[in-house]
């Protein structure tokens, strides 16, 4: 288990889908683990199935669908009267939450392929899986279409995505991020992923914001696509650790005394968005707020993680 | 005369004042070379001016600067029905204007430097050598500020700027183009150069306009920064070469079949900046705008230019 834990946290390259796959896996070596010890009490499995969420949150500090997971393990298990059926209820709707999550995102790229169009041009930013699926799904469909993608600093996101339409044959030509606006001459629509939903706000990477208010000075639609798994009351979490700064990462450098700060993600206000589409279709940034304020989390676990809070910041 | 103005046209690296420098020398040497050809017509010589004019323009069609001084050579030797007279009258207006512009240059970053205070801290973008001089005049007044710059893709011209700061013992933290929104939350006021000042809109590097919306969005105050000489009544020039495309410069590359598209100037609508220092202090842009609208070019270059315009383009 320690060394599950371990992995995640030490994973900086994997998506959401496969952190979401070990985290069920986390619930399933619990069941394991705490029935080869022998019959315990219901409260004491109960504090195991915390112990194990609140150690896969603070893994992935940042992750919103992981948050939602864990509480939903957390609820399973606080109906339950006997030990043994908590740690089951647990790893069972832990894992259908995975599941599920999976084809949400599958469900919510199909939708937004649907904007794209014979001959429509797309812009969107850094690398998201459910972008590029639903970019890859249109290609499919047998759709000629164009892709403008910024390169991504500092990260340079952007390139892979390149390279990976260029395999699929889609037309995709790469432009350095502060080009949006003037890029924006020749596009039709704008499609971004987002990696959390709250009720006021769309955390994406770095420079989301910038290419939302350029959209909108020239009446361009924007759109967002994410499963719902993304959507958080977030009252209490996320904003602190996701915006952090970090100055030893690729990204800008100079050779004297400049310090290179780099971000990564950045909040854009929902109203910045045409709409978001998830796997019930198009939300209205309206509906889309309405989902994140009741995507709430178990008591317990915010509780916990709001008295952990010192130490995860 | 010729490999002057070779010169001219070659010379990529260079700020408008060495440009305007040698465009003035120009018209230095059209006199002594007319000289020493000996006494011909009034309009032999106005014919010469104005094509040393047009031979300027089309050297670096995108400088705004150099089509003023070429439009102010030709107006003075208008006046004139001797041309000897026509030749040095051409020749002192232009090196009058480029003397005019040098000191126009420095008075107006002076006047920048005001902006900026003790604690202050200031965002700006790419490098404009006039910027440059406001933050090491504000220096060498003992004022202790800070400085975040972009890195300014595709030409990185960021990264300069930061050494050159830094080497000023000026506070310098580099950021990527698209942190420029998030990065705001700790600064007080953004100000950045300008290329070309028209009746609508101001030409800078590519970037510009998408940091001015994030400015607006948080209601900082967003300043340009430039000599009158670079105010032009654009009607009928500019755009199609200033904002001209590119994919073999340095910048964004993909490995794949991605088509790397750089481009490095766009116009910013006026009504976007809080005001344009130029050297007679702060402007309001619609001020900014009723000088563009008067600085105007010569009948016979503009016509000339018009007619010249597929093969400049």
């Amino acid at each position: 288990m320690d060394s599950l834990i371990s992995h995640i946290a030490s994973n900086s390259t994997s998506g959401a889908a496969e952190i979401l796959r070990l985290a069920g896996e986390a619930f399933s070596q619990l069941r394991v683990h705490q029935t080869a010890l022998g019959q315990g009490s219901i409260e004491r499995a109960q504090q195991a199935i915390l112990e194990t969420a609140i150690a896969l949150v603070r893994a992935q500090p940042d992750m919103s669908p992981l948050l939602r997971l864990a509480s939903v393990a957390i609820s399973a298990a606080s109906t339950e009267t006997n030990p043994q059926d908590a740690l089951k209820s647990a790893e069972e709707h832990a894992l259908k939450f995975v599941a599920s999550a999976n084809r949400s995102v599958r469900t919510a790229a199909l939708h937004a392929a649907d904007l794209i169009h014979p001959g429509t041009t797309v812009m969107t930013h850094s690398r998201s899986s459910t972008v590029l699926t639903a970019f890859v799904e249109a290609r499919l469909e047998g759709k000629d279409f164009s892709v403008v993608a910024t390169e991504s600093r500092p990260g340079l996101e952007g390139r892979t995505l390149a390279e990976e339409l260029a395999r699929e044959d889609i037309s995709i030509s790469l432009i350095a991020d502060s080009s949006a606006s003037l890029a924006m001459d020749d596009v039709d629509v704008v499609l971004v992923g987002a990696d959390t939903i709250t009720q006021e706000e769309l955390v994406n990477k770095i420079g989301t914001r910038t290419m939302a208010l350029a959209a909108r000075e020239r009446g361009l639609p924007f759109y967002a696509v994410c499963d719902t798994s993304k959507f958080i009351n977030a009252d209490y979490w996320c904003r602190p650790v996701r915006y952090k700064k970090s100055s030893n990462l690729p990204g800008p450098d100079a050779r004297a005394e400049a310090l290179a700060i780099n971000r990564f993600f950045e909040p854009t206000p929902l109203a910045h968005f045409t709409g978001i589409i998830t796997e019930d279709g198009v939300l209205s940034t309206e509906e889309a707020s309405g989902r994140a304020e009741r995507a709430s989390i178990h008591k317990q676990l915010s509780e916990a993680l709001e008295r952990l809070r010192p130490q995860i910041r």
